[in-house]
């Protein structure tokens, strides 16, 4: 992901709608690349993306010139969808937010396992790729972590680093009992490590 | 591991005695090459193990010629010591004793995880190269949990399989948080998983 040259001259109206038009197509790519990649596998085509994300081929392979590029891109918008859910659960002042982020993170992770796996193997690391947002994700489950702490929510004796544990131990858990494409199993297996937070 | 093809004569009391030697030798030689990976790493010599389980050199050449076949008769040693460990446990009728024998897996594997990354690495499955002893402690466990459930010491919804992929992912959240090294962070880790199946 480079980041783009300034424009040489102010923005027109018409060259800022064709921007939120693009990076409007871009997130419609996004989504359905994550959908599909969930249900049907990476092997997807670029073309069956585009198509099912109602834009042209031209636009999915100029973003994604390589599948590694959009699997890295999927994987950063999970996360950013991740940390949009964590500020509208900041900003509700619940205790029980820290459940319900770790919930959807362990959710995500199971779902988007085959993304995952493959960044793995192409040797990416998400806390190198896109440090901003990943530290933005885990800044927000420090925080809640806190707040439950303080509601007296969670038992005292876990740490940020532990929650953070636990959800890549979720993962592997998930995996393990073969649960990934079972949305209850692994909302089952995701609830026992989260009922290992409660204060006894 | 090839099976050792039967005597052509009865032994004698010289013949029981050298190959109870042998036995005793190649187990020493096991728990010392367990000892020193877990905290020197794979990269310990051959010769290094003998000298320090007092053995000859020989001896650790002769029954391991590839480090591999040595990794693999560690891990298999290790799940022989916690399937005797479960016999143990299911002899004293303890409802507790699924939660002793969870906890000793988990440490287990924490301590043990260089030697199952190489396995892992080299393609070898525990469950493929040792069937048997992998089958008896998965049986051990699913033995322990239907006790705990009779003693409603465990939550009623939980299952064998589940409970197998939480020491999996237990793993994975020790590693996660760099905790393979100090035993304290890693039980700590193990018990916030493992009373996420105490009944609530």
């Amino acid at each position: 992901m480079t980041s783009q040259p300034p424009d040489p001259a102010p923005a027109t109206r018409g060259d800022r709608e064709l921007r939120a038009d693009a990076r409007r197509n871009r997130e419609r790519v996004l989504r359905t690349a994550q959908q599909l990649f969930a249900t049907d596998g990476l092997g997807v085509s670029l073309d069956e993306i585009a198509r099912r994300a109602g834009v042209g081929p031209g636009t999915v392979h100029r973003h994604f010139p390589a599948k590694e590029a959009l699997y890295l891109a999927v994987a950063i918008d999970q996360i950013r969808q991740l940390v949009a859910e964590a500020e509208t659960l900041t900003a509700a002042e619940d205790p029980e937010a820290l459940y319900s982020l770790l919930s959807r993170m362990m959710a995500n992770g199971a779902e988007n396992v085959a993304v995952k796996s493959a960044l793995v193997a192409a040797e990416f690391d998400l806390r190198t790729a896109a440090p901003d947002v990943a530290a933005d994700l885990t800044r927000h489950v420090a925080d809640l972590l806190e707040r439950a702490h303080a509601a007296s929510a969670v038992r005292a004796d876990v740490t940020a680093d532990e929650v953070m544990a636990l959800v890549a131990g979720a993962f592997a858990a998930i995996r393990h009992a073969g649960a990934e494409t079972s949305r209850d199993r692994a909302a089952h297996i995701a609830q026992l490590i989260l009922d290992g937070l409660r204060p006894r």
